[in-house]
């Protein structure tokens, strides 16, 4: 089968797009990604002047595509400074490898990295905890422990090394599905934090500016960039209702393409016109000190205390 | 296998209901059905001192469960009227039959009947008018021309009688398809739109009594009630964009039990955030007079004379 030429400049396209009806060459399929990220960098303000962005790299696909278009976009800027930071959650087996991809892309692109691990900060590794768990408790998502603890210590990193903002690479799939999620779990008050008005002063600002762009898109930008793909998961995914929201969102894509697009734009829509921080009550937004941590919560212990005296760590 | 006892009485359960966790026998299955009704029509305001109420009764499980529960609920109440309509849209084979049973339902109930034809309002019935329209442009979806017809004839109807509301059948599959649909395609116009703060003057008001009654509830209770279960489906029902998402829905549901409740109460609370009539636009409740028909359109000609005039009727 002949492959369709490029819409834009007639070579051969390596991508078909649905949603937009574009067959797309290399150049223009990078071009279209850059374009589509530097487009919500500007809508969302999302650079300003003096910022000290710290990247998440996890060295997977989204992230190392986060780190190489940010170090893309960034190069004229003078005045913005990157740093990449990781976080080793201690899986044997399945961590380390994609940790040495993200040093070496670091270290390629020549951006200084941080990488910090829960055993340093947390005293245990995720294997461990998640021993501790099964031991105390016969089971525990894995996955969920895992995910308030890294983005807690992503946080604090960003924070100690004075970043002004801590950028994440969450796609178009993973935004169009936690939006889902929360439709259907009716769950108002995390669709609202998904994108808050005024940021709270206590966490550094995290931006998403990859959101625009689907997942597949983003591997593909890694991979011509010569990131290889780990297609490996992580031994602790078992977030099964994301999973079915994901599948449903595939499934309707493929007949209804732009659908994720669309989820995306009307959700934004809708938390503009709630306009967040002007409706809400103030204690939505108060947050007292956790009293074990100190670190900010809307209770009276933070989630990452809990989880961790609940194992006794 | 034996029957699971009722959890309220002991006495041999007809339904689990998995959201719940319930099995109810008849007399408790009702009376849930009942207070669920009860309650949304308190919540709502549904029913003032003095209305005359048009019930939409098409004559499936639907409007007849909701006219069987309207006579149940306002037999106390000397103050308030109910008149039942039913459009004749014109499709032959299925149509009659339904029309059939909402006569004798009106008839049994002992409630005033209006029936009232495409053929006699527009001069054409469905069927000439899909005709039309297959001969003059191929293809035409008689469903979405359906809708827009009859919801234009049954406020009509109800505004001559002097009706102060109109009851629809609507249930909570119908409600929460509908939101996910729009959540889907962003159109954040239409999901405002189904629970307007203030309606239009030129409308009769639209209320949902049945819409937290999950459809399979809603066609128990209809059969309870001596209403034959119409399995036939309308030739022209053909909304797949609808259907997908119905399917992904009653998947969902299975999996996790509550679903469709979540997602109409996020829904609710989020237009309560947005207080629609508050922080929206005036042009966006303001209308103008359709140029052909005079009734109330937002652009120049409405809906329904858009789609007669292309078929030159």
């Amino acid at each position: 089968m002949e492959v369709p030429p490029c819409t834009k400049c007639g070579s051969p396209s390596i991508i078909f797009q649905r949603y937009s009806g574009l067959h797309l060459c290399k150049k223009h399929f990078i071009e279209d990604v850059e374009r589509k990220v530097k487009r919500r960098i500007r809508k969302k303000r999302m650079i300003e002047q003096g910022d000290k962005i710290a990247i998440a790299l996890s060295g997977g696909k989204d992230s190392s595509a986060l780190l190489i278009l940010f170090k893309k976009i960034i190069k004229m800027r003078k005045d913005v400074e990157l740093v990449a930071i990781s976080v080793d959650e201690g899986i044997a087996e399945y961590r380390p490898k994609t940790l040495e991809k993200a040093k070496s892309l670091a270290d390629k692109l020549n951006v200084p990295h941080i990488i910090r691990s829960f055993e340093d900060v947390y005293g245990n590794s995720l294997d461990e905890l998640v021993e501790k768990a099964e031991k105390r408790y016969g089971w525990m998502r894995g996955c969920s422990l895992c995910g308030v603890l890294r983005k807690r210590l992503l946080n604090n990193i960003s924070r100690e090394i004075g970043a002004t903002k801590l950028a994440v690479g969450h796609n178009l799939d993973d935004e169009a599905q936690t939006i889902l999620m929360n439709y259907l779990r009716g769950d108002v008050e995390r669709l609202l934090r998904l994108s808050p008005r005024k940021e709270r002063e206590e966490f550094i600002p995290r931006i998403k500016p990859l959101v625009e762009v689907p997942e597949k898109e983003v591997a593909l930008y890694s991979l011509l960039h010569g990131v290889e793909i780990e297609h490996e998961e992580c031994p602790y995914a078992s977030e099964s209702y994301r999973f079915d929201v994901r599948d449903f969102l595939n499934y309707f894509e493929m007949g209804h393409p732009g659908t994720k697009y669309s989820l995306l734009r009307g959700y934004e829509k809708l938390i503009d016109m709630i306009g967040v921080m002007d409706t809400l009550p103030k204690e939505f937004f108060e947050l007292s000190s956790c009293v074990r941590c100190g670190e900010p919560t809307s209770g009276k212990m933070c989630k990452v205390c809990e989880f961790l005296e609940k194992l006794g760590t």
